[in-house]
Parts: structure tokens; C-alpha cells; sequence
């Protein structure tokens, strides 16, 4: 599969978090939630530089993310690919708009002083939607 | 942080699934929905010998472990362990409490045949509870 499917693209654009995968240092693995939003086949998140995982994935792009439907939690969509952008530009937009949409408010109310928000664009490589 | 806090123990025993991150063989990372268990401080989770996971955890049983509840999504636990164990003994009965806390059903319903069932069991070595 190399495109997102048509069934699994509300996952990308409810409240659901997903899980972020990346590498540290040392090989070892690491996974955080994230909120999360597309762009077609796109994978969007939003981060703040210097966190672990921005450290992580600028090191060393490859990421995977998983995403279900705590409803519908065995019709999984996830992801192995690559970071092919982490830009500043229109951050702060980017984290004002997803905050509307997960918790309703905007402004983003939990931005620390001195935050240096990203857009992180991650280009799938390999997509499975459900379990195997 | 360097055990599980008592606050977050339902997140182990409830019907939410945790997200299991792995590393590929090319140092990528992956990440799969998984159901979840403990013992203690010890993660507990069942797999089928062959499973991408299971090849990936057998080859470097370095994990990373994410999981939260929908209902109150800003406070996941976070782990980063090893795979200290991987075992058949009790693994079929295991996946049957599994499934009957998980879906109700006991016994497993989606075994297929010659699927070789495994307990596995991961030491946490870092873990966080709630959001950065």
C-alpha cells in the first residue's frame, strides 16, 4: 500500500492522537503521542525544537507513526517514512490550528516561553491500515 | 522516574491498547497497536513468533512503550525498556485473559493455525507518566 486509504483518513482528522516513533542516540526506539494532521499522503505533526523527538528525527529522519480509533481500535493505519521538513514557517498557525481542532481552543494554551514551534512534514514509505 | 506511578496502573489493566515501538534491521524504527499487561513494574505483552515485532525485539530487545486513554489523552505513559523475556510457557492461556478483558471473548478468537503463541516481558528502564 502506498497511498493512505479514503476509510482511514478520519483518523487524521479527529481527535485521536497518534504515536510517534523515532530513534535515539544510542539505536534504541522512543514513542510519544502527538496530535496529528495530513497534507494528502503527508504525514503533519507540530513539535517545539529541542524536544526529544525533534532531536531524534533530525539526527535521523526515519519515523513511524500509529493511529487507531479508540472505538474502533483494531483497524489500525500505520506508517514507516522518512522527515522531509521541519520548517518554523507557519508553526505557530499550524499548532493554533490543531489546538482548535483536539481541545477547542485558539490560541495553543500550553506554549512555554521561548518555544520554537516546527511543521514536520514525514513522507510515508510503507502504509498498512488494519491489523495484519 | 523508575517505577510505573500508582495513577497510571489502569492504563495497564483497562481495554486501552498501548503502541510498541521497535527497531528494523536497518535501524528504523516501527511502531504496532498492542494489547497490554503487567506484572508489577514489568510490561507484559503477547505476540506470535515470526511477527515483525517479534523478529525486530529478538534481534535487538531494545522497546519503547506508549500508551494513554482516550478519555484523558494528556496523560500517557511513556517507557523505554528491554525485552527481558520471551516465552511460550503460558503464552495461549495469556492471550486468552487477554482477550477476555480486552473483548470479552475467552478464548482468543483470531488464532490462526500454526500461530505460536509468546509471553513477553519488558523492563522498563525510563519511564514518564503525563506530557513533557
Amino acid at each position: 500500500m502506498n497511498s493512505i486509504p479514503d476509510e482511514a483518513i478520519p483518523l487524521l482528522e479527529g481527535r485521536h492522537l497518534a504515536n510517534l516513533a523515532t530513534v535515539m542516540s544510542d539505536g534504541s526506539p522512543q514513542v510519544t503521542p502527538v496530535w496529528i494532521d495530513h497534507d494528502g499522503d503527508i504525514l503533519v505533526i507540530n513539535t517545539v525544537e529541542g524536544r526529544i523527538k525533534e532531536r531524534n528525527f533530525s539526527r535521523d529522519p526515519r519515523v513511524a507513526v500509529s493511529i487507531h480509533d479508540a472505538e474502533r481500535p483494531y483497524e489500525p493505519l500505520t506508517i514507516r517514512g522518512r522527515v522531509i521538513e521541519a520548517t518554523r514557517d507557519g508553526a505557530v498557525e499550524h499548532i493554533n490550528a490543531l489546538s482548535k481542532r483536539y481541545i477547542g481552543e485558539d490560541p495553543y494554551p500550553f506554549g512555554q516561553p521561548g518555544d520554537q514551534r516546527l511543521i514536520v512534514r514525514i513522507e510515508p514509505d510503507q502504509i498498512s491500515y488494519g491489523l495484519p
